[in-house]
Parts: structure tokens; sequence; C-alpha cells
């Protein structure tokens, strides 16, 4: 039998929903299952498990990969930090729950890392030395590769760009409640924030969007945009002069080959708009060559990236024991 | 002969003066040459090759490492880009003009990346996933060592943090004609930049340094500070704050073990507030095992880390010719 034609089981749990699909060739293959997200450890856990049973029943697995918001040690597969969207899963050694209840390879992976080596290896990327995929959401995720790996950091929190500081004038508070972090802005959450602070003090007749404000959502601004309200313009606007903020400061740090722009906001991103705000406000030598992609894998990303990740994992090991 | 005892000449190439000096076991060693940085490309590198015949007249040398201001390709060994400090640099074949005509193994290196691999090995480091070197001088420079390698990105110019841009409002140009960057404001010309800021509209009775504001030096902010004028140590403070602000998105984009101080402006950090402001402006996760290390190698820092890589080079090189 082609070992490369059997799959992996790719898991992404977010906050509010869990989606699972099975990953051959970094691509989704048949049925995804998409749940709602159980409130609790225990709950999460026995979700996971039964989608890992229903996957079984009709496929032979070659082990589970999972993205899962918050700081994860993928060594131990446990989530360590930062897990506001999944209360009471920090903690939780979930490689070592799921390894021995279902004998299965197991890989844990922050959400942000398995999008970007999802993304990396489904744009073909392999040759080059950095490429930084931005996951823009409700919040910011951002994942390294360097050299065809994951950079996870001394303390597995690379990337956790969103956390980078745009504004030194305690201006928006973030959800983590540090200030003017990037994700205040860059974000879902950010564009939202731009709207409402646009708004402030107009009357209903200078944009449709005033009689909304007090339940503004992205979607309001991104429609009324559409229909060209000059203030949900200005919104967007402003809202990729934040994207491109956060961009610049990742350029003159990594210089990547290439940026990977994904998760639920990026197909609101206008590149022409974007490409040119990095070119003026970059060192020419670090934007002149950098490549900018739409993601590839939209929603999957999550899910292929851990799926793959496992697979990697699977082949090493095989590797190691025909050494 | 020993040959760990053969020392590289290590010589640190800036805007206003190039020194150099020999390097055994990462340390400097026997005398120091300084002299002032001649005006154009062909002075240059006469000046460098009289340096290196000086050395060799009572020294057999290993090789020559240089640290060059300027975007350096260390393959080629060639400057290629940003030199303001050193007009008509750009694009001079230092690596192969030194080896032809001393026929000496040459290391060309950006001056920031030689500080924080020599800054590296001198604080005995080689054991950390990630060490950012931030050198604090006219300008911001910063070198990213790797699992004990420079991480140089796409198109040799990681570590440019100078540039991130650390506000929105286009408030101070930076000296690369871009806005807001992290050197225009957490340098030496950042802080100058700040107790002029600050001085506008005061009268004498009000801060020693406003009859200087005209032509206000660091050195004028520093001194009035430590004789407790309520202006210098205000700017003092600030400029504190502008050096974490670059400091938190470095931490949420690499997640260092440590970070190394080092440059001409480092003498004048408080360590202890550079501490705290650092745990209130990042995730714990990030900041709760951060080291932050003093420099060790001060102005050596350069020469020392070009001879280390030069010094790499040969063995290197040598291990290469024995297998």
């Amino acid at each position: 039998m082609d070992k490369s034609q059997i799959p992996a089981l790719g898991i992404d749990l977010g906050g509010t929903k869990i989606c699972a699909g099975l990953v051959i060739n970094h691509t989704l293959t048949g049925e995804t299952r998409r749940i709602p997200t159980p409130q609790g450890a225990d709950n999460i856990t026995k979700a996971l498990l039964e989608l890992i049973r229903h996957f079984q029943e009709t496929n032979f697995i070659m082990g589970v990969g999972i993205a899962t918001a918050g700081i994860v040690n993928p060594e131990t597969g446990e989530v360590i930090g930062s897990t506001g969207n999944l209360p009471g899963w920090e903690g939780t050694p979930i490689k070592k729950l799921i390894q021995s209840r279902t004998a299965l390879r197991c890989h844990v992976e922050n959400d942000a890392n398995a999008a970007a080596y999802g993304e990396f290896h489904a744009a073909h990327l392999e040759d080059r030395i950095c490429t930084v995929t931005v996951t823009l959401g409700t919040g910011i995720g951002v994942g390294i590769v360097l050299n065809g790996k994951l950079y996870r950091g001394a303390h597995f929190a690379a990337g956790e760009c969103g956390h980078i500081k745009i504004s030194m004038d305690n201006r928006r508070r973030c959800t983590c409640n540090l200030w003017d972090c990037w994700e205040a802005y860059g974000s879902g959450r950010g564009l939202q924030a731009t709207g409402w602070k646009l708004l402030e003090g107009l009357s209903p007749g200078q944009s449709s969007l005033v009689d909304k404000r007090d339940n503004l959502t992205t979607k309001d601004i991104l429609e009324a945009a559409a229909e060209g309200d000059s203030v949900a313009r200005q919104a967007l606007e402003k809202w990729h002069e934040h994207v491109a903020c956060g961009l610049v400061s990742l350029c003159h740090t990594l210089d990547p080959d290439a940026f990977v722009i994904t998760g639920g906001m990026s197909k609101f991103i206008d590149y022409s708009t974007l490409r040119d705000m990095l070119a003026d406000r970059t060192l020419p030598r670090v934007s002149e060559k950098l490549e900018i992609h739409p993601s590839i894998l939209g929603e999957a990303a999550g899910m292929v990236g851990a799926a793959d990740l496992v697979l990697d994992a699977a082949r090493e090991a095989e590797g190691a024991a025909v050494l």
C-alpha cells in the first residue's frame, strides 16, 4: 500500500467551532465535520474523541493533528498559555489524552502555526528562507516558517505578533489587556473599533452606519463600504494601514521572502493597496522582492497544516526506525 | 602549533572611525588601532589594507573579519544597501579586494550582526534558541542569533529593526526617510529629538537645557538628568519607553531567550526600569523567563564578532577539507 495515500485527520479547534477533515497531499479529502465548541476542557476532549472515532469508522488514518488557540508546547502537546477564547483549556495534556485513548499518533500545534505550515506547503514555498503567514480573523495570529521548519521561539510564543505594539499612546486596549497591540487595530475586531471611532458624533445623514453604531459589525462596515458609504470606506482604508503597520515591523525584523495572508478577514484585503503601503513604509531592500500571497487553503489552513505536521512526524519516526 | 591560539584581525568600519584589533578566544588581545574613516570607497579600501599590513608586520593572522555599516551579502562579501553613513561604499566588493590583495581569508558582515555574534559568544549564550542583540547608538541595529547561527533573512536585511514602526501618525521622520521608525525615538538621535520636543516653549527658568536647545546633544541631556533637571529626566524616562516599545515587538515576534543591549547609548539604560516596562507591555509567557544582558564587549563587539566569524569560517573550511 502506498503510504502517501493514507490520510491524517486534521482538527481545527477554535473558540466557537471545531472543524475536522481528512488530509492527503496537503489537501482536504472527503467530508468535513463542523461542530460547535462545547464548554470546558472535559467536554472539548470528549468532542475531539468522538470526531476521531467518527472518521475512524470508515477510514484508516495515520494520526491526528490538532490546531488549537493558545500557546502550545508541541513536544508535550499541551496548551500552556493564552486561551481567552477557550476558558479552562489551558493546561490540558491533549496529546497524551488522545494518544492514550486512541493509540493514534497525535501532534498539537498553535492554530496560527498550523495554518502557516499548511499554507507554506500548499503554495509550494519550500525553497524559501522565510515565509510569514498572517491569520487575520477576530484576532491576529502569525506563523513563521524558516528553512522549511516552524520557528517557535524560546518559550513557544514566537509569532504572537498580534501583540506587536503599533502605537505608544495607550489608545486602544487589546483583549489581552495590553495597550495598542496590532490585533486591536488590524483584526476584524480592530476594524469594528475603527468604524465605531469614526462614527463618533456623526448624525444619521452622514453615514448609513450611524444607526447601527451600538452593535456595529465588520459585516455592516464591509457592506456599507461596498455601497459607497464614505465613513465605511475610510474605516476600510484605515484598517489596511493598520494591517500594513504590523507587516512593516515583521519585514524589518525577519526580512521574509513571502507573506501569506489568511483568516476570515483576509478576503477583504485589497492586495494592490497593501503592496503600495508596504513599499512606502519599508526599506527598498526589504520590499523590492517581497511576495504577498493570498491564502490558498482558506478556512482549511489549520486542519491541513495540523494534519501535515502529524504526517511529517510519522515519516520522521519511520525514517529514524529504518536507520 | 595550537591553532586556537592564532588570532584573526577584527575591523569595525563605522561612519566616523575604523577600529581594528586582534582576537583570540572571543577576546581582544594586544593593541587596538583607531583611525578616522576616510572619504570614498577607494580611500576606505586603502585604509583597510594599511591596517591589515600593520598587524601582519608583527603577527601571523588566520584571517580578517570586517564589520561594516550597511546591508551586507556575506557570501559575496559585498555591501548591497543602506550606507547613509558611508557615502559611496555601497557596491564595493570588499571581500574580493581584501582576499586578492592580502591572500587572507576575509569575512564581511553587517556591523549589528557582527556585534550580535560577538556578544552571543562572550556571554556564553550558545545553548539558547534565540538571542537578540540590540545596538543602541546614533541609530539602532539588531542582530539575531538562532540556534547558534546568525539569521540574515531572505535579502540579508533581517534585524533592520531600527525601522520597526512604533507609531502611526507620521510624527518623526527617520534618517532613512521613513516615518516613526523605532530608531527615530530609541537611539541617541531619538533621545536628542525627545529632549528638543520637551523643551519647546519652555523658559530658561524651567530647565537648564533651554539655552542649549538649538544645539542639544545627548551628553547635555544625560548631564542635566544627573544633576536633577526634571525635563532631562523626563526625556530619559521617555527614551526608556521608546526603547521598550521596539523590544516589545521583538518579544512577540521572535520570543527570544535573551536580549543583549550594546552600543554607545547602552550604558545609559536603567535595566531595572527597562525590565519593568517590558513586563508591563508583553504577554507573561514571553517576558517571565526573558533574560536582559548588558553588553560584555562594549565598543569591541563589532571587532570581536567579525573576527569570530572569520575564525569559524576557517574552522569550517578545514573541517570540510579533512572530510
